[in-house]
């Protein structure tokens, strides 16, 4: 019987699980974000040594005792060096050797024990994967708010904050997101102009959001399901479920069966969006099992698990699963 | 008889004409941008220097014989300090006192001498204003890239980029835009597909769009009037006149009769989109005379002369535009 340490490092924030090769859980610790992209090296590396501590920690082992360690991340990260995480993690007595694999690939495994399938995420950003045999077959978007990202947080908040500054300037349609952009930016709705003849608020408002950076604009995506009758709103949550249905396009293969998993806020957060996009799959006459899953950890103690030469069967699969979640 | 100095600093580029009071062109100079915002305070008034120097150069008169200086610039740049530019232009013996304009105004002045009326600018950025009694009423758009500048250049060249990429992805339709974005970007359009399944070719076109600023896309506008045949291309265009007819909506007002100038290579280098404008404008049952003008160097003169208490009426304004024409 050996320990594995599984890792799902996000933009956001970081989870870890220490479990035995039974799929038995022992010990959950989380942190703050842990993607060297986002957070850079050195933050990143601190908030993962920090979950896999408190893992180890909570499970009363100590870091020696962990035989294999693995850390879920994004794409961009996947392929260059790991010395950034592995240096301080060996420092505390952790595996030097740690495996890096695809967030996609632990997020869809969060969902099933199956290899075949596909999965979906749309939190900050959106991609899809098609699974073939355990592996990624084929991966579409995931490109980034300037190009891609399509139906993303990002995406959403974006055209929200777009929708009420057109509005506001004269050359849009009148719509509730103005009051509630406004209100959530902190900016004052007074009616006055400015000497070029703007809207005081709305040169107030673009001055804020420049402020911010491009991704922080997901922050104003809920305001579209908040204004779920405002005819502005309900065509930007529209125009997302058409991006991620063609996402699914994108992934999709007539030859390959399984379940679509589906994660991030986008989707779990939103019952409109992921039955939205149900509903156009049927109109296709795909109807894939749809399965929502909050992050990506276990799947994460999946993969870690099959790194260690361990089989993952349905029964390993669900002790994962409800033992996690008494951790949690 | 005073002699006045008129300068349209743009982002791009820089323009100067030294004049007489009867509206009589003595001479012309050209430099980089002028715009501080754009390329910091420093090289911009480098620019505008050079720019001066050339038109009284070109004169042959010294910068001693400006009695009154006058320099339109975008909206951000008019409210604030001008010492930045007033004391390189000072120490080279031109006017210690600076007059700043609004460049849309300078814009809308080089097409008419008449006090009302409508200006819009659609290049790297897009924007309108109202005119009446020879000041700005109403402004709408020119808010930058991430927010406005709807029907822009960069508006136009981010969609081109963004059909390009989905296409490659396969989320978007197939269109000509692929293989013209690629050729444009430099990037090998192998049919190869990297480890996580996606074209090479979409790997490689991202990562080197995302090394350029995002305003840079401007430079991919063109290839959607190059593929006019192509259905996303063409749609996109007309997108493109839809944002433009709007951004006239919200500076129009019933009461307000007046030719409509428009500038910026959107408008100037295509005929197709002031002619879908056009169309649009006169299918609304509003029929403005529109008038393009190459940029707001005769507009600056303009300006420069009436704040030195000159009348610039239409024969004055026909002798700034036959002399400037001469010098160019």
């Amino acid at each position: 019987m050996i320990n594995v340490l599984a890792i799902d490092a996000g933009g956001t924030s970081t989870r870890a699980v220490l479990l035995d090769s039974t799929g038995h859980c022992l010990g959950y610790g989380s942190a703050g974000g842990g993607n060297p992209i986002s957070s850079g090296p050195e933050r990143a590396a601190a908030s993962i040594l920090a979950a896999a501590e408190a893992s180890s920690d909570a499970a009363g082992l100590p870091p020696t005792d962990v035989a294999h360690l693995l850390i879920a991340m994004a794409g961009m990260s996947v392929s260059g060096p790991t010395d950034w995480v592995s240096g301080p993690l060996a420092a505390r007595g952790f595996p030097a050797a740690v495996t890096v694999a695809s967030d996609l690939l632990a997020m869809f495994s969060s969902g099933t024990e199956q290899p075949n399938g596909y999965g979906m995420v749309a939190g900050t950003g959106a991609a899809g994967i098609r699974v073939r045999n355990g592996r990624v077959e084929r991966t579409a978007d995931g490109l980034g708010w300037l190009f891609g990202d399509a139906g993303s947080g990002y995406w959403i908040g974006h055209r929200v904050v777009a929708a009420a500054i057109a509005s506001l300037d004269g050359r849009g349609e009148e719509t509730a997101l103005v009051a509630l952009v406004l209100e959530s930016a902190g900016i004052a709705n007074s009616n006055g102009r400015g000497a070029d003849g703007r809207p005081i608020a709305l040169r107030d408002l673009v001055e804020a959001l420049y402020r911010l950076r491009p991704v922080e604009l997901s922050r104003f995506a809920p305001l579209a399901f908040e204004a779920s009758t405002d005819a502005v709103a309900r065509s930007i949550v529209d125009d997302a479920i058409v991006e991620l249905t063609r996402l699914f396009s994108a992934i999709s293969a007539p030859d390959l069966v399984g379940p679509l998993v589906v994660g991030g806020s986008i989707f779990t957060a939103q019952s409109l969006v992921s039955d939205g996009v149900t509903a156009a799959l049927e109109e296709e006459g795909i109807a894939p099992e749809i399965r929502r899953v909050a992050d990506g950890v276990v799947g994460a103690a999946v993969l870690a698990l099959r790194d260690s030469g361990v089989t993952v069967d349905s029964e390993v699969f669900e002790r994962i699963k409800s033992t996690l979640a008494h951790l949690r």
